[in-house]
């Protein structure tokens, strides 16, 4: 095979048409045998193969520099630079993220998994370049959707004031994760109809010079494309069309469905496993659905990733006009829910618990200092959650609850979950974020309150002595074994408590643990600093009752398995039993 | 006068051109009034006098509903919706807030002072109209700025999916606080020179319908627009070209200096009293002027706010492409200076404790993910910054310190500041951020450290017993003033602590003070929920060592006296005493 020949891009310099071509074709099986036994991001690797080569050929990387958006669409570079046995060879799997990353390689300049950084980390190197009188190209490879992010508008916009070289490539495959969403995709397709010729031009409005490349597989028009745009001493757009999952019937043909996509036979394109039982994801949007046909003013609102609350196409279809997807924009998602909550409408907007970390200024100014009663349903906000360090959803406690007037909810079960989310979609007089569950869905055969506006009051599940768990959302079942070990060791029953409210105290409560109570333990699923258990802490500083908060530690997990970190967080019973007893 | 038949709206608009002419007159007359007796957004209110009166001409507010951008330039707005005696009565000017404030008025329908959030809080508006099956137009107004900002490109990108009435009214002055900066400038200088003709149009661009005023100040211009565009069933913007500070010659010859303005003789222009002594602004630029001749690596950037560290017009010019304006993009600075670090280059980005709100995910995924060492100094981050609720500065702790990799830097004094921006701009290990002091040039006589890379280690400056007192950053004073009262009062002299460094625990010195005291007080200036103090009654939690945090209440403060803030959150020596002994 070709591929053995290549140790480093300089390799494939001496190519012509047809190694290339043979080359596409054997990265193609590379990256299928690593997407069908591992999974991952399908579609977007797949679309990009021949651009990619493309880029490696005409520039000379490192010197000349490549920043993926998202970097979800790096697979190809990685095989090129070095690490193709993390592809071929199915022991060295294990040995790349799916993302660019410097400890990998030296053609890797950044950790990258949020959409719509690449612009301006680019315009950092080329500034950089600059500065110390160096040369080189600055290339960012953007598109499948990022482009609409703030963070990468922002981007586009400055770097016209760069006024040294930059290479921007717009991988223009008329899709995000689901089909794009925002009217400047209209303008994408007016330049792929027009061949690039079309006066109306996004980039050209932006200040940036363009050029056109119509079909993003073929060698010849994306070599020429990207030598005449080497070396230009401004910045430059390189609009390339190409299909997402180009090349694998199945991927072509269901683009959304094979963004991301778990192990399957590459045979059939059928999954080796399918997901059983009951999702908070499937159970939210029926629940939604039901809600949305009872009340016309509900609406829910998504950002890109419509399936973290079950609205898959059909979904979206039933829900019509009361479903929103804005695309990847995210800030704007809690500034429109804020917008549409005071005139009566009832938002729901629902996302990742990592990617709520671009809306912070916008939960805090356009929602919170106007109190108004949008919900926020925050996705895999967990240990549980997604593993990769640009994905974590430990955070959110942390970033949220300190943001006055929010009121953020920890239900612990999916009958609580489903009460609370109901309560905050009538009320109106709070924005409410409701932690959504990620550790199974575990049901109650226990009456769940209905009314959550008297804020701050825990319930108290089990009333005991001595030691009183405070037992936060998705650690409420570890505060239940907990508990059961307490008792079974010490002979002494504890009292068990589920807060719900992660913004505030009941000091009430609190403060009646002191008479039969001198240890509360706290246990939450999310990094401690900045945490609900400092604020236990905070409370009983005075006191001589002693205090023990459990969660994490404040740090970037990196592709993790769970009971690894529990262990090293001291997060099973029987550790934290041995800690304090 | 004519202003005093006018209660609401509907009062004119029987007005001929004569009687709008008049009024707009009055109007200046009115803000003249206000402005320079208390100071305010001047060169913004002065030019959107005549296109606010239009707007209101021929749409019905409230029910057709304006959402101003920012928000400072609502004046206007303000006097025609039953509030005038805020302008023309002196003794009325307490009732009104700078912003448009939905607690004043039925016509104003967000709390809103952040830049960019206009067209998404209108697609809202919209978007819930449309659900409720009301009608009416929904106009935002934007411009002097903000359109550069993440969150107003999303809110135009995705205002073209609708579908329905949104009116987009860019105000184009040519100007931010600052010159503009960023490509789509140079688009709105095309439309300009073209009358609104050019193919390529930004708008159009993002899927918009477009029209073009050549005259923001001529009624006859403004009220046809309006006009054709009032109950357009899809999004269209009107592009109209105003001159920023019109109708006062100071103001329309030097529109940075006088975009705020502080209180001044409006005869002469000369402000009423002039800043005296050193002030941190000035001493940055001097540093980092100084800093830049000696090293071309160092850049400094701003977004939009180049004067929160001093670079007034001359300066920039004398740093050259050594400073960086971005515009309004924070995020895209954040992450610039992110791509700036790994090459080599020393970053070091400036903006307002409120303003680094926007680069939460920023901060996070692009710079600290990555360990790339950018410096961020973080301005009127206290109590004692800016009094608005939509400005404060009190939040940045509880957001920043608990993102990992982070250092983030408390200095106490004016050398101990440099100290610490030295060595952060010298090193390259960490992204370091800096609380910059706002108490005053507070100097000191005694050395300061060089080097902070030995992570969080606090600074014992007078040794002690029984009590400890660890003083944060600005209120490192209220620590000294404590400690001697303490020390006046029980005989027993307290150990006072310097903790430098918020994001870190000096566990050996935490575990050292057990010994000899029995009491630790932490003092920090910004909301304690999320902060410093509770990570310490965190570590002591298990302890006997009573903890009292002391700081502020999270909570949304607005236009409110320092002293009794700090007296409501018993922070003053005295409070403090008799809370504890």
């Amino acid at each position: 095979m070709l591929i053995e020949t290549i140790q480093s891009p300089s390799d494939i310099k001496g190519f012509d048409r047809t190694q290339l071509q043979t080359l596409a074709a054997e990265i193609r099986s590379g990256l299928m045998n690593r997407l069908s036994k591992r999974g991952g991001h399908f579609g977007p690797n797949f679309g990009i193969v021949e651009a990619t080569i493309a880029l490696h050929y005409v520039f000379d990387s490192p010197r000349d520099k490549f920043v993926f958006d998202v970097s979800h669409q790096c697979y190809t570079h990685k095989i090129l630079t070095g690490r193709k046995d993390a592809f071929f060879n199915d022991e060295c799997f294990g040995d790349v993220s799916g993302y660019t990353n410097p400890e990998e390689s030296a053609h890797d300049f950044f950790n990258v998994g949020h959409t719509s950084t690449s612009v301006s980390l680019a315009c950092g190197l080329a500034k950089s370049r600059d500065l110390m009188g160096e040369s080189g190209n600055v290339i960012a490879v953007i598109g499948d959707g990022s482009l609409s992010g703030g963070e990468a508008l922002e981007g586009l916009d400055f770097a016209a004031e760069l006024g040294s070289n930059l290479i921007i490539v717009v991988n223009d495959n008329d899709m995000s994760i689901a089909e794009n969403h925002g009217g400047l995709y209209q303008n994408l397709r007016l330049l792929r109809e027009s061949g690039g010729k079309a006066e109306c031009n996004l980039f050209r409005a932006m200040g940036l010079d363009y050029r056109f490349v119509a079909d993003g597989h073929d060698f010849a028009q994306l070599i020429d494309a990207f030598s005449a745009v080497k070396d230009t001493p401004h910045p430059t757009v390189v609009h390339i069309v190409t299909q997402k999952g180009k090349g694998y019937a199945p991927a072509e043909s269901e683009k959304e469905n094979w963004h991301w996509h778990i192990p399957f036979d590459p045979e059939t394109g059928d999954a080796l496993h399918t997901g059983g039982g009951e999702n908070y994801g499937d159970l939210t949007c029926e629940y939604l659905l039901k809600k949305m046909k009872a009340d016309p003013r509900v609406v829910a609102l998504c950002a890109a990733v419509p399936v973290c609350i079950g609205f898959t196409p059909d979904k979206r279809k039933e829900a019509g006009r009361q479903f929103v997807d804005v695309g990847i924009a995210e800030e704007h998602a809690v500034a429109m829910a804020s917008g549409i909550a005071p005139n009566g409408g009832k938002p729901v907007f629902a996302t990742h618990s990592s990617f709520f970390q671009r809306t912070y200024d916008q939960i805090s100014q356009d929602l919170c200092i106007n109190s108004n009663p949008a919900t926020l349903l925050v996705n895999t906000a967990s240990v549980y959650g997604m593993h990769d360090i640009t994905h974590l959803g430990i955070f959110d406690i942390a970033m949220m609850s300190n943001i006055p007037n929010l009121v953020y909810l920890a239900p612990t079960t999916c009958e609580e979950y489903f009460a609370m989310l109901d309560w905050s979609i009538e009320q109106n007089q709070y924005p409410v974020a409701l932690r959504m569950p990620c550790n199974g869905v575990h049901h109650t055969a226990a009456p769940v309150e209905t009314d959550y506006s008297d804020l701050n009051r825990y319930l108290v599940t089990q009333q005991g002595s001595q030691t009183a768990i405070l037992a936060l959302g998705d650690f409420y079942q570890l505060g239940e074994q907990l508990a059961a070990l307490i008792a079974d060791k010490t002979g002494s029953v504890p009292t068990l408590i589920n807060p719900r409210y992660i913004t505030g105290l009941d000091e009430a409560l609190l403060e009646e643990l002191k008479s039969a109570h001198s240890v509360v333990i706290t246990l939450e699923d999310g990094i401690l600093n900045g945490g609900f258990g400092e604020k236990i802490a905070r409370y009983y500083g005075p006191a001589d009752m002693k205090v023990y908060n459990y969660g994490l530690k404040k740090e970037f997990l990196d592709r993790y398995a769970v009971e690894d970190v529990l262990r090293a967080n001291h997060l099973t019973p029987e550790q934290i039993y041995n800690d304090i007893f």
